[in-house]
């Protein structure tokens, strides 16, 4: 492993490290960022990526439906007494071609609500695929793959 | 630090992450190759470990027990509906010798049963030895400490 | 990225990973040595974060007063049947000057009663100033920053 790669993978752990921050801080309008214009996104359930099932949850792809996601989140949401944390672990490297990057990484999401109850949101893995832009690493696909395939209250936030 | 012990620590990083996806994928039948022949493998509870306790819920001492166990599990659960998220941090270097090494690191396993209900299902430590070969780094013994002493669910799966 | 600065950020991982497994093996004699004298450690809550509230549930200004909290928490708790497991994530560097960063981290912190049962005890977000000292890096400031507002049992140890 020599020092290029190892800048690599501090990179990528920045990426990820940076795209929870941003999530946590109900940051939504710097989100889209984190995506290349012509992205795909997608949450689904292991249920449905297991079977090949496409679309899913969200399905999106480019960055501009990202921010009318947001937008329309915004809209919805005047107040959100809820927050997020994200805790993403065991990011790898899956396959390599010249500047672009199929990854993937563990994913858990805590809920605390208002009145300070904390709840297993969210848990599941991420699988992507990396592109290296002038402004850095950006995720040219991201699948979202839920373990669990309740959907009522994961429409509320990108994940 | 030199660029030999950075990339060292970051391949006992990739260890665990291949150890824990390996584990949340189900691809129980690769688990054994994160270990050496002769290895020791072991699921006790803190409690029982503090006291000096030997054994636990599980105890064995190569990887052809290993296999055995997960045979025993395949026979046994012909279709596993939960789904489990290992999160894995704060690997750490506790003693270190010629290619082998006394490694630590903290674990919170999160499941997901059919209906989409996610309990905590595990926490605790890993206290390892890891052993470079030919193939990489290998367990050479592993220890799984659990924080809580009920042991009804942790028969399922290895952790 | 140089291996200068690799090597900090992965000393920077050791910080908090030590500092969360001093905690987690109820080591809290050496709590207090992961800060430095005149150091600031406070617990407070998102909510009177930014609401630029002072103070907190907990605050202190030297390590003195921390070596104080651990005698008075021992005192008070003669045997303590739980277990805390953190994990930590997400280590960033948000500002830098000569030997000193401002870092922020992701923390989960799950308890595992006597009985077995497991709780999210606490989610939040660590917002650190970190200094280099002859001794390696140590806390200058520390400020946990909980998700939640209840307060009821976090006087128990620290976070």
């Amino acid at each position: 492993m020599d020092l290029a790669e190892v800048a690599r993978r501090l990179e990528l752990q920045d990426l990820y490290t940076g795209y929870a921050a941003c999530l946590d801080s109900d940051a939504l309008e710097r989100w889209p960022e984190f995506f290349i214009d012509d992205c795909v996104y997608r949450i689904t359930s292991a249920e449905n990526y297991e079977a090949g099932l496409p679309l899913g949850l969200i399905y999106a792809t480019s960055k501009n439906m990202l921010r009318d996601r947001v937008s329309a989140l915004r809209q919805a949401n005047i107040y959100e007494p809820q927050r997020y944390r994200h805790l993403v672990g065991g990011v790898q490297i899956e396959k390599e071609e010249r500047d672009a990057l199929d990854t993937t990484a563990n994913f858990l999401v805590v809920r605390t609500m208002q009145d300070g109850a904390m709840t297993l949101f969210a848990a599941g893995r991420y699988i992507d695929r990396v592109v290296r832009t002038e402004a850095g690493w950006k995720f040219a696909r991201k699948i979202v793959v839920l373990d669990s395939r309740r959907i009522d209250t994961l429409l509320a936030i990108p994940l």
